[in-house]
């Protein structure tokens, strides 16, 4: 596994910010849209038609995996592709973590592309959600080598689809291991708890 | 919660199968181009405006949120919309879940999108992949309203993008509560195990 990203600076990385971030924001509402459409099947086959047409656009230069580069200012990785926060990747909700007073947390919304049982958020979105913002938690924002050794989620009830907030703090780190807990919450209150233990593996055990 | 959905005949799900089943990949691969695309900003954009092109062809009509069916035949829910299994949800990768000696399992491909470290499967994605199937384990393909109550994945070795099974069981009915196993295996073996308890809430229990 290779952690030596390309920097990027600044400038650059508002500036693809700006080309990606509504590019993404419209395959995730066509995603939505195509979950929730009640038009004809020819309507689809032309709808069909056009995305593939979109991806051969896209298509014509692009790499054999994703490209993460990393902040030039913090070092921090810059996880655009990312399937919970990337703002290249549509699978993402995606969520915007902030960092406060020790707590990683963020506020997103989840719609019908999100959703298991009817009007509620399917439960293994709510640990993809969980085993993310823990792990920020765990490996101060990504900058650390430590990965998921242990995920406990405990569902309280269910999470409705809509705004939701998710929170995670790092409790302890303990040799390589890095102890997280945190949970999802609706405007009631904690929906799903978790637990996380975090590893940094051992080729990474010799690095600073 | 509703779980007494609309019936749809064999033949009118097989031809919306045929409709969306390929709009649903094409949106999958524009995804996975969008994460992976070295095109320049303008492609970007020109990309982007057809993309909502698209997307307004399809919200002339729509409903508020998924709408489940039941197989006329077996009674069973038909998922379309669901993040892991859903024919109509470009998010799922999609798992085609067999059911053999008691078994569920799903050979699946994950690609740039489904990506935590580089090279690796999203911690998260697994958990999601395992909750999903570990739950049809539990519910008897989602025909009993059992829900996660408590999943615990544990991550023996980082899983690599590419090709991947998983497997779960139901182990044992202990009142209201289902306790399924399983896991996600590489060409090697064994990359996560979970253990989830499915519980069927207060609401369901009048219910056969």
């Amino acid at each position: 596994m290779d952690f030596t990203f390309d920097a990027i600076s600044a400038d650059e990385r508002a500036h693809a910010e700006a080309v990606y971030t509504p590019f993404t924001q419209a395959i995730r509402e066509l995603i939505d849209a195509a979950v929730r459409t009640g038009v004809d099947g020819q309507t689809i086959a032309q709808a069909q038609h056009a995305v593939e047409a979109v991806t051969a656009t896209l298509t014509v230069t692009e790499q054999a995996g994703t490209r993460t580069l990393r902040d030039a200012v913090t070092g921090r990785p810059i996880a655009w592709g990312n399937p919970v926060v990337g703002s290249r990747n549509a699978i993402a909700p995606p969520l915007d973590i902030q960092f406060t007073d020790g707590e990683c947390w963020a506020e997103f919304d989840l719609g019908s592309a999100y959703e298991g049982p009817p009007g509620w958020v399917h439960g293994g979105m709510c640990a993809l959600v969980l085993d993310h913002i823990l792990g920020e938690a765990a490996s101060d924002q990504l900058s650390k080598p430590f990965f998921t050794g242990t995920l406990t989620c405990k569902y309280l009830r269910g999470t409705p689809l809509g705004r939701l907030r998710a929170v995670a703090r790092l409790e302890r780190v303990d040799g390589v291991k890095a102890y997280a807990h945190g949970h999802i919450s609706d405007a009631d209150g904690v929906t799903v708890q978790a637990d996380g233990v975090f590893i940094m593996p051992a080729w990474a055990r010799g690095q600073p």
